[in-house]
């Protein structure tokens, strides 16, 4: 396709430029990037009234037109971001080691960036500066694909982003927008491979399942969560009630919520009836094992798909098992390796839950609902990570780079 | 297919043995395999004895029959290979950094095993040891899909292995071979992402593409290197003949030996003669643009495909250019992010190669054949990966190994 093949030339372009680009540079344009978008505020607030109403048109649910419509403090939040992101520490340059070898040459592995990042995501016009911020921040030219239905506002924001690359003399290219409602472009986009060095899926399961089967371009899995807590036969019940009230009504509708408990046969009858009058107040609905019905009326029987259910809804399964093991062999066969909890006093117990758990975030005595790039510390994420390879768990500006070996000689050859 | 399903099934039981298995533990089943290797010493050199006699009549090439054959020298040093990654540090627990968060909550990122690997490669039986060496002591499975032709070899190799893995009372699906010489099996082995983390093709570059297209686990891409020496007006020409003989004929065949020299005018009419003289001696074919072959008559007119060529053989392009700029231009644009080198005394210079080279080991005054696990310092390799998701350049236990989050609270709800 000539259209996509233009944009991934002036990528490539853009990339090389990008990797020598000064912190400090980066910093100004961001800086730029965010005076661009305030002073845009007409235009894309007039691009996002489009947009919006064609959806309201095509009778979109409220909860995704929430999502789709900007106001004048959406757009300073995210003028505000890309501030942000520019106060966060360069990734780019970093050395993690560098040490002489017997032959004198000298190596270090020194942090890049990864050099064109590709996103797709949904109808949330808001992604399309954090992306850029995040990409631009660790050196990477960003080519979003945002959905459809956001095709005005990402235009309109990109446009004026795009002010501030040009008023700094640097290609274009470094951001750039697939323009285009074409579903075959969206599927061709995916196959970028010659010119993209990522591609990172950003929305619900639908999406990035799509994504991870029809990508040729190596993908980052981000999203799923069908998170556990599980409460140990020693656990303070209190606290367990309020983690799991919290990691499940906080908010509903994100990946680090608890969508199912787990719980030790021996403190089941004492926990269960509390944990159904604490949730009653959030009109929770509590779907459990043969013993949990049993324990308490309250609790309706689920089915074997509720294992494995991300519910995203005021729902919550709840399994009883006999011990640890048993309890880490469900979680383990059920979850999506994003964010899994033990409520427990037991030293021995927590240590092996911390072990032999398999997930991007495994807490003691904590909400999953930590799991977040500004919680743990990173400043801002790009996404959460559910797979193994590059990165796991909350994105950071580090997440976005690579690595190379530097190294440094003075005439050695190889014997 | 039922037969890899199965194998997946295993490899998934195995798994949670091997994430908690001590290093201790980990590294006395390597001395017994390594005993079990030796031992088996007769049945493995039955086997190879039938791949080779058939590989004969098939009519394998003399140098493949090389890498194919066994000898109780060879088997020795397989299970000296296995002693060697026992001796080394362990990657798994490793605490890359921990803090403390202002709401008490302590998060730390810990190195963990990836869990099953598959590995992919040709006829060449010592990398069934070296491979299940490494992925043992990183922590995970190993799932080995060998050449057809190592067939026999293979399968005694991977019995004796599994014997010390079976005397330990560790669960033989640690170690898996796919028995099969059928190509649909092979093809179906690449589409395991239910079971494999990752899929690591080890071998020539037409192996490497078929994987990379074919396979759904995501891959890791090792090997093919077009490798450049690019020697600067301001070089030490003694220098820069030095690096250029070792890294094109030290040993032609690999990945990290140089396939091109870029050279600046200003030094070509001085420096191309010696280098013909040079590399006569090793009876190179040396292949030039049109101001190359004026100034030495005795090399031959490039074509465009030679710039993209990895050889692997006694032949050699040269490609003369007006300044850096142009040096690194057309490096990045025929590269295969490999590992690339500039010879020169200019400080400004070396810094701009280090920096503007988009590739996975940038040399200032050495040879590229340095781009190894063992001359990096790691102990061992299972490859070198010219991606940039993941490992970049030489692979050893660390890149088997993925991160996770480990969260220590007390009681801790998001607000």
């Amino acid at each position: 396709m000539e259209y996509l093949d233009k944009i991934g030339r002036l990528a490539k372009e853009a990339e090389r430029e990008l990797r020598t680009l000064s912190g400090g540079r980066k910093n100004e344009i961001l800086e730029r990037a965010a005076v661009e978008l305030m002073a845009a505020e007409e235009a894309i607030l007039a691009a996002n009234a489009k947009d919006m109403e064609a959806a309201r048109a095509r009778g979109m649910s409220p909860g995704l037109l929430d999502r789709l419509a900007l106001n004048p403090a959406r757009i300073r939040s995210m003028a505000d971001g890309l501030r942000q992101v520019a106060a966060l520490e360069d990734p780019v340059g970093e050395v993690l080691w560098m040490k002489k070898r017997p032959n004198g040459l000298l190596i270090g592995q020194k942090r890049v960036p990864l050099g064109v990042v590709g996103i797709i995501y949904e109808a949330r016009p808001n992604v399309t500066a954090d992306a850029f911020g995040l990409c631009f921040k660790s050196g990477n030219v960003a080519v979003l694909k945002g959905g459809s239905d956001a095709i005005h506002s990402n235009r309109a924001i990109v446009e004026a982003l795009r002010r501030a690359l040009a008023e700094s003399n640097l290609s274009e290219g470094a951001l750039q927008l697939v323009d285009s409602t074409d579903r075959q472009v969206t599927t061709e986009f995916m196959k970028m491979d010659a010119y993209l060095d990522v591609l990172i899926p950003r929305g619900g399961a639908g999406l990035i399942r799509t994504v991870v089967r029809e990508s040729t371009v190596p993908v980052i899995e981000t999203g799923t969560g069908n998170c556990h807590v599980y409460v140990d036969a020693s656990a303070d019940l209190t606290m367990a009630l309020n983690i799991i009230d919290n990691a499940k009504t906080q908010r509903v509708g994100v990946c680090n919520a608890c969508e199912s408990v787990v719980i030790h046969e021996a403190v089941a009858r004492e926990f269960l009836p509390q944990l159904c009058d604490r949730l009653a107040s959030h009109h929770v609905e509590i779907r459990g094992d043969e013993m949990a019905c049993r324990v308490d009326g309250r609790i309706l029987p689920a089915a074997e798909e509720d294992w494995g259910m991300e519910y995203l809804d005021y729902i919550l399964s709840v399994k009883t098992v006999k011990s640890l093991e048993e309890a880490v062999s469900h979680i383990n066969r059920y979850n999506t390796g994003h964010s899994e909890a033990i409520v427990t006093r037991d030293y021995e117990n927590a240590q092996r839950f911390l072990d032999e758990i398999d997930a991007a975030a495994v807490y003691v005595n904590a909400s999953t609902r930590f799991t977040d790039g500004g919680e743990f510390g990173f400043g801002a994420e790009i996404g959460i990570s559910t797979q193994k390879l590059h990165a796991r768990g909350p994105m950071g500006l580090r997440e976005l780079t690579t690595t190379k070996y530097v190294i440094y000689g003075n005439g050695q050859v190889r014997p």
